[in-house]
């Protein structure tokens, strides 16, 4: 049995509405972290259970919600409680949406929060997809010749091998140093794997269809 | 004499036309990284060089352009180019517009070659400043009482001090572990210093002027 479709929504707003929409649609299970589902109820759609801190909720929208988590965890974000909260539920892995856009602090404290997901993790994004990647793990991701691909370190890592590449990136990769920007697929697989450290493996896709 | 203002502007979509045009007219000189010159020029902006390996600028865009600094090192983002750049040509600090916005990759690829910058740098944000702060250097704001503030660890941060703000941050920060998200100013000045590490001050601020 494939495992359920869970489905976490942020307070970004630069995915456009009719992508957000089509992911929710074809979601098993819908989790909006606090303001996100003000966003969410204005395009009429409803999430099984919002959770947060509860900071931005409007109030005639949280008289709507069919349920809500509240936490006041000052030291999580609330893309850590959306994370902490579909583990909770049995997520075997997790997809999250409108990350990108709002404060850029927000952005890059749920990119690290997203590292930071004890299950595998991948980011729906206005250009294609992201993919959380950790040391000692084997990740395939299926590519289309010529898509561009990029692996951003997010801590320091080690003995990185791309396999299915135009370019080999450099062995070590760092916030402070090299980076793999822009590569490209050759054939129908794209891997990655590297000893130690983080990051996030991005493919630029054209089509807004979700895939699963 | 203050030194000069010298604005790089990238290709990101995100920041509103009037505030970039506002930053862009301060400036005493423009770079604009590759793509970018193609988004000026269309708002009637003329930048002072146009540097980067111009995968992404537009043939009838070229031909009015009065400088073309060419590079095709494919190990450099385009960000790193205009930051070198700048420094050859005595830039004594930084700031950065457009960042946000495009390919999610590209930001955060320049993000971490802001990072990199030889000498201070800022990022002008939709919301706010963005300031990269290393170790062992005093970085001082100025703030308004209740102004959030965030910093965000881009690599392991130690012993991290935060002077004029709600909250103290935990000692060490990084980007697997602890943040420190939408902190509170308490007064005129926020400090911050750390003896490890590197990473961006986010200062959220509701005027878009200018400020050098």
């Amino acid at each position: 049995m494939a495992s359920r479709r869970f489905l976490g929504v942020l307070a970004g707003q630069d995915l456009p509405p009719d992508v957000l929409a089509a992911w929710c649609q074809s979601a098993d299970f819908l989790i909006a972290a606090d303001g996100a589902a003000n966003m969410l109820i204005r395009q009429d759609i409803v999430p099984d259970v919002v959770v947060g801190d509860m900071d931005s909720l409007d109030p005639n929208i949280r008289a709507v919600l069919p349920k809500i988590i509240e936490s006041e965890d000052q030291l999580t974000t609330d893309c850590d409680k959306l994370i902490a909260f579909a583990v909770a539920q049995g997520a075997e892995s997790l997809t999250i949406a409108a990350l990108e856009g709002d404060r850029f602090d927000h952005v890059l404290a749920a990119t690290q929060s997203a590292l930071r997901s004890p299950v595998p993790l991948r980011l729906v994004l206005r250009h294609g997809l992201g993919l959380i990647v950790h040391a000692r793990q084997l990740t395939k991701l299926e590519t289309n010749p010529g898509q561009i691909v990029s692996f951003i370190a997010m801590t320091e890592c080690h003995n990185v091998v791309m396999t299915g590449v135009r370019w080999q990136p450099e062995p070590t990769l760092s916030p402070l140093g090299a980076t793999s920007i822009s590569n490209e697929a050759e054939g129908e697989e794209v891997s990655i794997q590297f000893t130690e450290g983080a990051g996030i493996l991005i493919v630029k896709r054209d089509s807004t269809e979700p895939i699963w």
